[in-house]
């Protein structure tokens, strides 16, 4: 419990009305996409860098840990108070400050969400790629904490390439201009990418400048059906030495196509084993002539059927087959861990392999899809976790996959951060000295650990 | 002067051939671009990075500056042996290790020298964009080091965007893995950004991993004579709205065309005060369909001449005018000062009446030309140094390019880095808390503060 001292103080810095204490209000502060849960003492909503200044100055008089949050809906725990202690809500700082138009360059605060900023510069002709799947309702403060990826990467990168600067609040209180509005800058150390995907551990993140890009004139998706995985995976390396860079290239493979024909009845042919969804986006004309190529790349390997779309409408009906797959899922099974290993492109076929491998000896449900075009793929471990001995082994299966993926010279997280899930494997990742340097910089930012403490880092 | 037993345990570590003492050999490892001289105590040329590991030990120990040295092309200082000390000489270490054709990931040693390794990577279809003035001599880990940039980094981004992870060694000692082959990564802090542009303050280079792109099918090349500064810059925000980024947009300003004038015998018309190099790259048949867009877009803009290469022989003639400045300056005067600011694209013109206002007010030529698409310009201030009160001069002039660059909303380098030569004036860009916080990381990884000190922050 915290004294009432503190709590008076905060009301004091940012109004009572924004300092909750009940604990109804603090459960919904508790848990995230992992659904663990976490009780915070108090949550705060705070309203400005300055007031949120104050509230580090504070918290580190106290010794109260501070978790910073935007839509918790992270899929790592890097949102959840794990040591109680104070929720920071960034939602009330939700103001699009700026749309530079002329230098393609937006000015936004942390709480904007991410679907919502896209729209604002779609509206003007301008285009923010990274597409997290939860961008109807995930803010671009998370985004930018945890690095946030997408479809869309394959094409044009994720969340840090387009963070140019960020106004921060440090961990003992200093508010810190980071990076700026240019296109480049190389004034002392790049703060703002050390930032991008340190999960709330290094700072307080209060403004974002995000460099935009002209939005393309058109685009057009095609669904492609394999006999094989190795077919789908040969044909997404061929497009990319075909100097074509499709805006995304999704695959699903088997086991996936298998949940969607139980679960829907949208038209998947039998001998179908892996689906790619490809989009091309860029000048129109081009467009008929990149799809032609396409078809031409891919047409020794395996294909069982190819569908274009000739219309929005029909762009949609092709998403449809990728968009039911986690409706599909929760039928197979109640509880999925959705990890997000990462490996170099070729190797898909044999970590997909290595995966089919891993669930039948622990006999639990892995179907896997996801970004094909940067070898990040969603591994989806499908239990009920209610049945005993069911968790035990998706955590054993989970962690041979992370096994696999370095072996094969990947990472076990392409988008989703290392959080509290991951924590415990990170040394499997990553040597005891570089480790040791991370928590040096760490340490010397933060020497009270008061800022999202036991994230990232397997202990403290 | 080092003292004995330190100079064997070093010929013990790299062999007696990689150590050198003699004045003659020191000399030549003294100076960089700026023209600067600090005389190193010792130059070392090790192999590998166990050797780097132990020589960091060895230095920690006996408490010797380390800097380390790629083809010491810099133009800030980055490289300089401010404090004497050793110089660390990573030519040895000059091997392309792997290039991943079917991953369009390279591994490379920090020695490789830029253009021998686009050429081999050109050789096998791919493409490694930057493309710093100094290419055919700067090494790969000098680039790096200082986030080198270059004409084509408006439609292709900087070195950092290019670098997927790093072997380094720390300046304890330690060997470090940061990043890896994958195109995505986000388990633990983003070193490898972290380094990039870090000036070898953090760490010395041993290995790096090379994000790669399909070489594009064909380029074209077009020169614009504009009446008018604003004119040429208005086409250049045109032009980006128009959804096309050309690959490179370099501009040239009316002094420096009155400079080719006087000194070359290239035909420039006498109504033209600025000029405007565009080249796009991509598939050969959309190419002329985007020149003729260009063509459309600039026309109303005060365009005198419009030439379109057809060959790259008629390309090469056309850069010709870009290429001819640096000799065409020297004629002007002996000692050029090239700065490197980049400010918003739309407020390069702002920027120039600017600086040739400073010109006037101090009686210096200064010319300007640079990457016009990003804002970047390089401002040459042209001074006969021997003439007393020329470089006070040259000195007042440059801080106050800074002082509007950065009014502007812009930095004071672009892509040249900090070294000795701006660190004086970063406190002009950067608060004392942001530099504190900067401190503080490199305090904390180099205790002793024995690898590149003086270099960045205004004073250790």
């Amino acid at each position: 419990m915290l004294n009432t001292e503190f709590i008076a103080k905060l009301r004091e810095i940012v109004g009572k009305e924004h300092v909750e204490t009940d604990k109804a209000d603090l459960i919904c502060y508790s848990y995230d996409a992992t659904q663990r849960k976490f009780l915070p003492d108090v949550v705060v909503h705070p309203g400005t860098p300055q007031e949120i200044s104050r509230i580090m100055q504070l918290v580190n008089e106290h010794k109260i840990p501070v978790f910073p949050r935007g839509a918790g809906s992270g899929f790592t725990g890097g949102s959840l108070p794990t040591k109680g202690g104070m929720v920071l809500v960034m939602t009330r700082l939700d103001r699009i400050l700026e749309i530079d138009e002329e230098n393609l360059v937006a000015t936004v605060e942390p709480g904007v969400v991410t679907e919502q900023f896209q729209q604002a510069v779609e509206k003007v002709g301008l285009f923010y790629p990274p597409d997290p799947a939860s961008l109807k309702f995930s803010t671009l403060g998370g985004n930018v904490a945890e690095c946030a990826g997408g479809p869309r990467c394959v094409k044009y990168g994720v969340t840090k390439d387009y963070i140019l600067g960020l106004e921060v609040v440090t961990p003992t209180g200093d508010i810190i201009k980071t990076g700026g509005q240019t296109m480049k800058g190389v004034v002392g150390y790049d703060l703002t990418k050390l930032m991008c995907g340190s999960e709330g551990t290094l700072a307080v993140i209060t403004k974002i400048i995000i460099k935009l890009l002209p939005l393309p004139e058109a685009k057009k998706t095609m669904l492609i059906l394999f006999d094989s995985i190795d077919g789908a995976a040969q044909a997404v390396s061929a497009i990319i030495r075909g100097k074509i860079i499709p805006t995304t290239l999704e695959f699903m493979d088997g086991r996936t196509i298998d949940c969607v024909r139980q679960a829907t009845d949208l038209q998947v042919p039998d001998d179908a084993q892996a689906v790619l969804i490809i989009e091309v986006d860029g000048d129109r004309e081009f467009l008929a002539k990149q799809v032609g190529k396409i078809s031409e790349i891919i047409k020794p390997l395996g294909v069982v059927e190819t569908r274009v779309a000739e219309t929005p409408e029909e762009s949609e009906a092709l998403w449809q087959i990728r968009r039911s797959v986690s409706a599909s899922l929760r039928k197979v099974n109640p509880d999925k861990f959705n990890e997000d290993i990462c490996v170099p492109r070729s190797k898909v076929p044999e970590m997909i392999r290595k995966i089919d491998v891993i669930a039948d000896r622990y006999d639990v449900p892995i179907v896997n899809f996801g970004h094909a075009g940067d070898g990040n793929i969603h591994v989806n471990v499908m239990i009920d976790s209610k049945i005993p001995g069911e968790q035990e082994k998706a955590d054993k299966a989970i962690k041979e996959v992370f096994r696999e993926a370095l072996a094969l010279g990947g990472t076990m997280s392409g988008e989703h951060g290392v959080g509290i899930m991951k924590a415990p494997f990170i040394s499997m990742e990553l040597t005891k000295t570089a480790i040791d340097y991370m928590k040096t910089i760490k340490k010397a930012l933060d020497p009270n650990n008061i800022l999202n403490p036991g994230k990232i880092f397997p202990s403290d």
